[in-house]
């Protein structure tokens, strides 16, 4: 048994400037945006929900700028199995994630849990 | 004084195959996919979140596949302007809403607010 849930949505800016960025998406959404530590800094600026709906980031990206979502989950293998048998596809591993594509043409990722709320709302697969 | 928040994420489906294109997403997602009724179902799908923190919607689009934000307000006019001056620029009015683009490249839209709980969350604006 494994479990999995949406984790959120990533804006990737194809831009030099990640704080302009995150500035224009954080005031364009009402959402405060909040500089991570250290080197994930320098690419990622969270864009805090007060209502703690979801997860939502700005990230730097070298590639066009298009908005991406996040698959979170306690078992990335098993998770991109059960993706994969819906007719999604590997793209490339990339740190401890996944990057897979969707049938309909869709880049997201498959990340491992970390929302407060993954145990009690994910949903479980036999 | 206007309101507006973020609203939501639409999946947009380069595909013939509307219910297709759901049944993918609704079962990554783990949301059931809910058939809107009469003309707006053959083209809009939306995924039923069981803790109601966000809509996410499925469309069938005649452009490229890929994901976009809405903005949603009382005021769609004035939060057009809001946007601009935060550097987004109007790309085409459509029915009740405004198509736009973010300085970083990606579009969303501006749309009138439906949620149930904009009333008490929104954001406020001067």
């Amino acid at each position: 048994m494994h479990k999995s849930r949406l984790a959120g949505f990533i804006i990737d800016c194809d831009t030099p400037d990640i704080h302009a960025a995150a500035a224009f998406w954080g005031g364009a959404l009402g959402m405060p945006a909040q500089r991570l530590p250290d080197a994930e800094g320098e690419r990622y600026v969270q864009l805090v929900d007060r209502n703690e709906r979801l997860h939502v980031e700005v990230q730097a990206v070298e590639h066009a700028s298009r908005v991406h979502l996040d698959i979170e989950t306690d078992d990335i293998e098993a998770e991109v199995r059960r993706l994969e048998t819906l007719g999604a596809t590997r793209v490339a591993q990339v740190h401890t994630w996944w990057v897979m594509q969707a049938p309909t043409g869709q880049r997201f990722c498959v990340v491992r849990a970390k929302s407060p709320s993954f145990a009690d709302e994910a949903n479980r697969w036999a």
